[in-house]
């Protein structure tokens, strides 16, 4: 394996296990689910960018079925996020950050897949978001909320400009750890802004979306 | 390129940017989401129903990913829709008509590709009633709707019937783009028809749909 | 055919068989949808979950749309259960009998299908739960429920006990028949006790499942 690669695996997996404690934390604060529904969830959300990215890629099967690091990895989240759910779940936080982590992480390390596997700028970048927001969106569904991607005020964004941050370098030659440092670190940032200031994209003329009400 | 596939994605791009305009007005009205919202419910509505094709016909990666005009029409298709909808919102019916379009397109090129890659009669029929019903259902899926395709009076049956216009008369070498607009021409009618006069498929004994009432 | 792909087959088609019954008969009494959605709801809760096996095996297209038998055997069990519907539908246990039945086969001849197409062991395991609870999972977010394998007190539990007492003894070269019949039952017997003595696997501390609950 070279360094390239390996770094690469290092900030899937990471990736992997923020979106694991996020969604097994969710399990337990949304919709207080027991700990098969809790660890499912957390491996779903985990795991589900992989796989999107991986079909749209034809990339099968899923290195998530072909490398068993991924599933240890995602278990393992989801089992920490169980054992310490009493401490995490008076806070709201974790669960966000852990979202803008994994975010983070798959944006930059999907986009690098896409990238290697011959995709191009323009699809490498939207594979990017997609790993990012993917598993994430599923646990949404699950748990019958209108997906953060749909309805948040900065998500989609950010995983797009991270995933641009190395797929536009690598197209110039300048591929490389440091580019999918920035990129994350980017996204990370205006996802947590966003977050913190409620930052919002513009409305339609006239509506203002409320959030969480459901749809009619 | 050939004259007939060059009528196909003719066709193929016309539904899909039905579909973009049909999911990002639907983002507008029933969610109440903001841009990025609109054109990530329209892009997904435009591009669902031809990836689910894809991965079912084992053709991955999915067209709509090795060929940028796919993507590019979806996202054009959610842009119009945004900035029109102070115009639009206020009709129900350009929704529902849009959505009939895509539909009706999709039911014919779905049909021909899964005829162009080796499937058999009834499969063909299937996938290109699964191409047009598939955006529509992970659209309302997205925005916690009981999915149109399992609700409604006439949706997936002329969709079925747009399909079969094309594939049998293809297995008898008749082919070619005058079958192709017959049928999308008779499915439209049909789910037109169907949406104008409520026309309902039979109920089992005793019981009423009653639409949009949640599930129990 | 050998006799141990014969009887893989029938297993499948029963699996098949009971999941289409299961899925129409959710339609018909969670929904109250007309017959159109009453036969693909259960074709898709029948055929769903060996599709997601083979979208992670990368054996596509599945044996779903490469074997029209799934397609005749989904769509027969669907019509039959329209038609009982007034007679079944008074009852409330069939539907958990059908979905436990299609979760026991599916659990077996899914990781069989993953063990003989290359898949390591616990992965195999892995792929006979998912084969197994996949379908419901799709008919439960149609239907807007939180899915089953979420909120159950035992549903994933025994699919994965069934897989593993496939793949464990195969692995040793103790392949065949008897071993998938003993997984199945098992598989089934954990299931219906599970849901007669309502079971329940741990809660976090302080929390407690209210099951049908809508996420917050």
């Amino acid at each position: 394996m070279t360094t390239a690669s390996a770094t690469a695996l290092v900030l899937d997996l990471a990736g992997t296990f923020a979106f694991a404690l996020n969604g097994a934390l969710t399990a337990v604060r949304a919709a207080r689910l027991d700990i098969v529904g809790v660890i499912t969830l957390g491996m779903i959300t985990a795991l589900g960018g992989g796989i999107l990215r991986d079909v749209l890629l034809g990339a099968l099967p899923p290195s998530t079925f072909s490398d068993w690091r991924y599933l240890v990895v995602a278990a393992v989240g989801g089992l920490v996020a169980f054992g310490l759910s009493r401490q995490l779940e008076r806070l709201a936080t974790p669960i966000t950050v852990f979202d803008a982590l994994g975010l983070s992480l798959f944006a930059v390390t999907g986009a690098g897949k896409a990238l290697a596997l011959g995709a191009g700028v323009g699809q490498s970048i939207l594979l990017g978001a997609i790993t990012a927001v993917g598993g994430g969106t599923i646990r949404d569904v699950l748990v019958r909320r209108i997906p953060t991607v749909l309805r948040s005020e900065l998500y989609a964004i950010p995983a797009l400009v991270g995933a641009a941050i190395v797929v536009v370098p690598a197209r110039f030659g300048l591929g490389g750890l440091v580019w999918a440092l920035v990129g994350a670190g980017v996204c990370l940032a205006i996802r947590l802004l966003g977050v913190r200031f409620r930052l919002e994209a513009p409305h339609p003329p006239g509506g203002k979306s409320d959030g969480d009400a459901p749809a009619s």
